[in-house]
């Protein structure tokens, strides 16, 4: 049965303890107060969904680099079933709202990734393939956590969103039950690993989560300012 | 719908040429034949499934590399659940073997284990970190083969295993067509990687093949001898 | 004995022209100008300074890791070397300049890491670690060959250095003919790479080698405006 | 300068007791004591060198992988200059070997590495790509250790070998002080690395070890009865 409200272990506290103010930053950038009352403009909705696919298959290989990490094997199969869903649940996800927006899979193949988010999906990979197991958890928990919150947040502060939202679906997948489940699963993982881990692992560690709570922000905004590249 | 027939490309097939006899031996080794013909003592049975339960874990683990390095979402999903599957279904079977012969997940977790065994995991493992993709491939291609041209020749030979050969459940399972149809998907994405190789991968793709192949007939040999660590 | 000029095979000149006009605004950057005509700012030199260690770093760990994906023990030694000279080379550079501008190594380590910087060095170590190896040296070259051929440029433009040019040395250290000879051997690796793969990770590898000269110019533009997280 | 006693911090302390009585047989082993006796056919000499000029590449490897995982640039240095050490030094005392015993640098290339070799490194190459950093290390450290202490050994039991010991080189090689400074070095980076990990990881690294100290015996072995591939 899944459990709706999320627990957050020790570890995973003093985490948000190192974000200071930018884990709420990262909860109430313009863009999702936009998105949250509806008046997100449509074009930058879908910028974001195109880069969000994208950010979702880098989440799916970390995942996998951490299963094969892992050494028992009820741990791999949790982390293979979380790449898994990264990639389907969300580009079923996708699709839907592809045919809506007006892409397809090919589109998403061929987008250029805008800085941030390569800047991010490289910052989750390099942790995955050489940091040690504590901070490679460390780099994935933000996304799911903040998102766990933020669509309970929501939630609460604006009630179910009504069927004629223009971003009703969005609102409710991420104020769904399961995925405070999930959440709960992985800061658990989180929890562990920070028990097997030296004070100087732990501290890299919060760092990196810092880092993607960072990412996190910059997501949204690369998304509100269909951010270009330099040059 | 799947397909009940091998489809092997060029570059598998050079593969194959390149193992000489040693493909033979591995599809004959003393070991199969008593599988086979039923005469396999149990103890050997059990011994073989319980390393073959950690294999799995180590073939789950490469195929979760390999996606992690899979650049189409397609492919990753492909990977991903073929890391899946040898994870649950090879469990699920042995899962049901372990009441039958008297091991549980414990066990395999505590098992030591051989020599044989070891080598072979780790072969697939170090050639999916850091081998070009076709030498990943070409490492983890043995395995699923070799046991899918088995399944069907023994079943060409023998017939369909009747219900009380001890190891019935065993041969069909890899007589199935199911399993037919990953082999062949398989060995198409070892080819679509060789199109994409040099002359000097390629060569070392066929020797990491070869490698495996080897490891496959010590596999057999491991269970058959019950192999001890010489100290 | 040394080459002076720089030898660019086929795929090298290909990479370029993927650039387009990318190459020569990293080239041309306006911290590069005022670098050249000795009125950038200390504290800009200072900031560049002090990332730069940190990149190097970052560049060293790429260079070790292509090395241990090498096959042959010359081509393993190369890299092992050029991940030394980064590391030891260049931080005698930097310490040099580090009693001139004020820093030591422990500053080196508490360093911020800008967010260019650490989107930079990511950017390479996701490649090494998981692309192709035609991939993985792409990655590596913009940064020794933008300024091999930085030096050589300025040097014909402006004429050597005279000694009391504020930043002489750093002038001198990349117009070195034995920085030139390095970056021919580098170039002559990635053809050779080029020659092993086929066109998709070609096309890949032009790609990642664009992204990287994007981020040489993103590396002089967060030394410009003394880039801060934008949260 | 080099200190000439080896310390034995706590942790590699208990490596050693958990090896129980395989350090003492790898340091025992027949093949040593023909090597110490100088009754060891050339023929074996032989195949021992040119299978230890690969291992060695492996080892070089290790290390380079290592140094890309460590946080700072001192112990990024240590491990780079660790790998050039087991790439150059020993290669050059190979080579005069060569001259001597009739092979050179493309036999080396072309050999068939044995399967005991071939599984020492893939052990040693899995662990420092995917273990925790204890483990990278611990897999490591036996090569070093039982060579350093087996040259202490046979010369406290044999001497100082004469100039006309058919192996005096190799004798004199391992029991060189500069060796037991870098040993005790590689003690003490295991040491460390085992004060930031919690006791599963400290287990699973003294099992890494041990394995390392078997594959040590099976490397005397695979030089001492030549070994083929059983197919």
């Amino acid at each position: 049965m899944a459990d709706s409200r999320l627990n957050i272990p020790p570890f995973a506290q003093s985490c948000l303890q190192v974000t200071g103010n930018v884990w709420f930053a990262a909860q109430t950038h313009p863009f999702v107060q936009a998105l949250a009352d509806g008046s997100l403009p449509v074009e930058n909705f879908r910028f974001y969904q195109m880069q969000d696919a994208r950010y979702l298959e880098a989440f799916t290989d970390a995942c996998s680099i951490i299963s094969a990490r892992c050494v028992q094997p009820d741990d791999k199969l949790w982390f293979i079933d979380a790449a898994k869903l990264a990639l389907v649940v969300e580009r079923q996800l996708h699709t839907e709202y592809g045919k809506q927006l007006g892409y397809d899979a090919t589109d998403i193949a061929q987008l250029t990734l805008t800085p941030n988010n390569l800047a991010y999906q490289n910052h989750m990979l390099v942790t995955c393939h050489r940091g040690a197991l504590l901070e490679a958890i460390a780099v994935l928990t933000p996304c799911p956590w903040l998102y766990t919150e933020l669509g309970q947040r929501l939630q609460t502060q604006l009630g179910s969103p009504s069927d004629d939202h223009p971003y009703v679906n969005w609102l409710r997948t991420y104020a769904d039950d399961g995925f405070v489940a999930y959440t709960n699963t992985l800061l658990a993982y989180l929890e562990a690993a920070a028990q097997e881990s030296g004070e100087q692992t732990r501290q890299r560690a919060q760092q990196a989560f810092l880092t993607s709570v960072r990412y996190e922000w910059m997501f949204w905004q690369q998304a509100w300012t269909m951010q270009p590249w330099p040059v």
